[in-house]
C-alpha cells in the first residue's frame, strides 16, 4: 500500500508545489464598471493628472492668500467680489489684488487665486464686497493639480483584486476598460460509488454529492471558473478518462476522492501517470486532511482532496485557492485574510509535527468574543455549517489552552 | 440656510431610521447550487436524518464491540469475516457473535454491528478470518443516524447569507431549491453640473463620475441590485423627477449629492417633500460625512450622501449597507465584520462629540501589523484606493495615540 509514502508539512508541500507550478496568466479586456472582484492583469498608469485643475474643497471665496494676511473678526480684510465660478466650467475671471471670486465645493479656482476662504469665515458687506474674518495660507482649501494622483503614476499593482473604490479610481481617470486576468478553469470531479446527485433520493448506503457544490463555490470565491465534471464511479479507467478530459480543458483539476484507501490509491495512480513532475505530495501533516495528493503535470495543477467535506474545505483553502490566485497573478495568500481575535472556550489538544485546523463558532460573552470549537467528525458537513471560522494550531504546538487568545480566520 | 438643522450622532441617526424603516422582505425560489451569497428568506428544516444510515468513518471491520473486549497485540480477538459491505449499497449481511464484515470509509454498518475496528488495528489470518489487536467501544468509528443533522432540525436561520458549506449542507439533504430574499433595488443617482460620464473627456471645471460606480459596487456587495439613474444636473425639478422615478421602481434611493451647500439644500428640499415621516437626520456628527441626509417616506429609504467619494463610502457602509441587509431580512450589521488588530503608526486627533473614520493602509513591520493613516482630503478617491481599511475613533474620544492597538475594519 502506497499510503503516506511522501508526507510533507503544509509549508513544505506548498514549497515544492510552488517550485513546480508556474501558471501563465492570460488577460482579457472588460468594462471597468463590471470588473468588481476581478484581478488586474497589468498595472494601470494614470493617463493624466487628477484633478486636472485646481479645485476648492469648500464653499467659499477664491482669494490671493496674501490679501487675507492678519485678517480677524476684529480687523477683517475687505475684498471685492468679481464674480462666481460656475460649476463644471472654467474659472475664467482674473483676480487683481484685493479681489475674490465665489466658488463652490469642487469648483475650479481662478488662475490668480491661491487659496479659498470658507464661507463661514466671511461676511457679506454688499453685492460686490465681503469681509474676510480669518486669514488663509497659500493652498488652503485647495486640491492641487495631480494631488489625487499624478500623470504617469502606477494606479494599482498587477494582481490586485478590484474593490468598489478601485473601480471609482480607474473611472475617474477615464479608464473605462481594464485588462484583467482570465479566471482559470477549475475542474471539479467527485468520486465514489456511494455518491448520487442531490436531486435523487438516496437508497441504502447512498449519500448525496456535497463536495462538487461546496468546492465549486469555493473556486468561484477564489477567482476561478468552476467546471463541474459530475460524479465518477470507483473505476480506474472512468477516473482516468475524467481526469484526462479535465486536464485538456481546464487549468486546475480538483478531485474530491472517495476517502477509503482504495479510492486514494486509485487517485494517486491516475495522478502519477499524467506527466512530469507528477505527484509532489502524498499525505500532508495536517488534521483534518492528511490523505491529500498534490501533483503538477505538464504545467497544470492537480489536487486529490479527501472526500470528507471538512477536510476538503480546509485543504482547498490552504492549497487550491492559493494556486488559483497564483494563476491570476495575485499574491497566493492574499493581502490580509479576514480574521478576528477571540478567546478559546475549550482547550484544543494537538500533536507536535501536525498542524491542526479546528472549526469554531464565535460567541459574544459579556462583551468578549469567544471561539467555541465545533466538535464533530470531519465527515460531517454540519461541522462546517455551524462554524464561523477556523483556528490553526501550529505544527510544533501541543495544543492551545482554554481562555487563551487565538486568531480566527473567518469563513466567508 | 437649513444646514445642520438636525445633526444626530451616528447611533441616534440609525436609531431613528430603524424606528421608521420596516422593509418587507420578498422571497424568490432559486436553485440551491446557484444561491451563493444570497440571503435565506426562511429557515429551512432538515427533511430527514443525515446520515440516513450508520456509516463508518474509517476503513476497517464492522464488529460487535463486545467481541473485541480485552483484545491486544499480545492477546488478539479472533473474528470470522463474513463479507464486505459494498459502497453505495445496503450492508445486508447478518453478523453472529464472533463475526465481522469488511467496511470502507463512508460505508454502511450492518445491523448487528455496533463499532468499527480500524484496518491498522487488525491482522489478516486467512481469507475468512482476522485478528483484532485493539478493543473498540460501542459506537467507535461510527457516524450514527442523524448525527450530522436530525430530521426536523432547523438548518440555518432566516436572513443567513449562504456560504459554500451552507450550499453543501442543504444539498446533502436534497434541498435543491431555496427560498431566498429578492435583492432590493437600490437607485443610484449622481448629481452635479460638473460631473460627466467616465467615457467623456472632461472640459475645464469638469470631473468624471466616480460615485455612481463605487456606490453601485458597494450596493451589489451588500446584497442589493443597483439601478443606475445617471447624472442629474443642478436643477431642482430634474432632481425631483429622478427621485420620483427612483422611488417608483426601487426600494432604496441613494443620492450622491453635489457637496456644495446649494446642492445639499436642494436635496433636502426634494427629500422633505416625498411623504411621511420625511427627513429624519440632516447632518451626522461624523468625519468625514457630516452633511448626510437620511429620510424615510412611505416605507422607502432615502439617503443623501456627500458627493466626495470618501464620505460617500463611509456613510454607505454605516447606513445604506445595513438598510439593504434589513431589507434582506438579515442582521443589519452582519455577524462579524472582517477586521484586524494593528498598531497605529501615527497619532490621530479627534474631537469629542464627533466620530472619526480614518482610512488606513496596513504595513507589516518586523512581524507586527501597523495601521498607517492615509492622509488625503476626503475629496480624493485615491485616499480610498490606497487604503486597506478604516479605523473608527469613538464619539467621546479626543484621539488615538501613536503605537496604540486599534481595530481596522477591512475594505473588501
Amino acid at each position: 500500500m502506497s499510503e503516506f509514502f511522501n508526507v510533507l508539512t503544509p509549508a513544505d508541500a506548498w514549497g515544492v508545489f510552488r517550485q513546480h507550478y508556474h501558471p501563465k496568466t492570460t488577460a482579457e479586456v472588460m468594462a471597468t464598471a463590471q470588473a468588481l472582484d476581478r484581478f488586474l492583469a497589468e498595472a494601470p498608469v494614470a493617463p493624466h493628472d487628477l484633478p486636472q485643475f485646481r479645485r476648492s474643497t469648500v464653499d467659499g471665496y477664491a482669494v490671493r492668500a496674501r490679501d487675507t494676511f492678519g485678517a480677524s473678526p476684529g480687523l477683517p480684510a475687505f475684498l471685492e467680489v468679481v464674480g462666481e465660478v460656475p460649476m463644471g466650467a472654467a474659472a475664467a475671471m482674473r483676480l487683481a489684488v484685493g479681489q475674490a471670486a465665489l466658488v463652490h465645493t469642487g469648483g475650479m479656482i481662478p488662475d490668480d487665486a491661491d487659496a479659498v476662504v470658507m464661507l463661514e469665515n466671511t461676511q457679506r458687506v454688499d453685492e460686490r464686497s465681503i469681509e474676510v474674518l480669518s486669514a488663509v495660507a497659500v493652498g488652503e482649501n485647495v486640491i492641487q493639480v495631480g494631488e489625487d494622483i499624478a500623470a504617469g503614476q502606477q494606479i494599482l499593482p498587477a494582481g490586485h483584486r478590484l474593490r468598489p473604490q478601485d473601480i471609482g479610481g480607474l473611472l475617474a481617470l477615464g479608464i473605462v476598460e481594464v485588462r484583467v486576468a482570465r479566471p482559470p478553469r477549475v475542474a471539479i470531479i467527485s468520486t465514489g460509488d456511494e455518491v448520487i446527485p442531490p436531486e435523487q433520493e438516496p437508497g441504502p448506503g447512498q449519500v448525496r454529492d456535497i463536495n462538487s457544490y461546496t468546492l465549486a463555490a469555493l473556486a468561484l470565491r477564489a477567482g476561478g471558473e468552476p467546471v463541474p465534471f459530475g460524479i465518477i464511479p470507483d473505476d480506474k479507467s472512468a477516473l482516468e478518462d475524467a481526469v484526462h478530459r479535465a486536464r485538456d480543458i481546464c487549468d486546475l483539476v480538483v478531485l474530491s476522492a472517495g476517502s477509503s484507501v482504495s479510492y486514494r490509491d486509485m487517485s494517486v495512480e491516475v495522478l502519477s501517470s499524467l506527466g512530469k513532475p507528477g505527484v509532489l505530495a502524498h499525505g500532508i501533516s495536517i488534521r483534518p486532511g492528511k490523505p491529500t495528493i498534490i501533483a503538477v503535470a505538464d504545467g497544470k495543477a492537480f489536487f486529490g482532496l479527501p472526500g470528507n467535506p471538512v477536510s476538503a474545505m480546509v485543504l482547498f483553502d490552504l492549497f487550491v485557492a492559493p494556486a488559483i490566485r497564483l494563476h491570476l497573478g495575485a499574491d497566493p495568500f492574499g493581502a490580509y485574510k479576514p480574521r478576528l481575535r477571540a478567546r478559546l472556550a475549550r482547550q484544543i489538544a494537538s500533536a507536535a509535527g501536525r498542524e491542526d485546523h479546528v472549526q469554531v463558532r464565535l460567541e459574544e460573552r459579556e462583551g468578549e468574543l469567544w471561539a467555541v470549537p465545533v466538535f464533530g467528525k470531519s465527515n460531517l458537513i454540519y461541522t462546517l455549517v455551524h462554524a464561523d471560522g477556523v483556528v490553526r494550531v501550529p505544527l510544533d504546538s501541543l495544543g492551545l489552552e482554554q481562555g487563551s487568545w487565538v486568531e480566527v480566520t473567518l469563513h466567508q
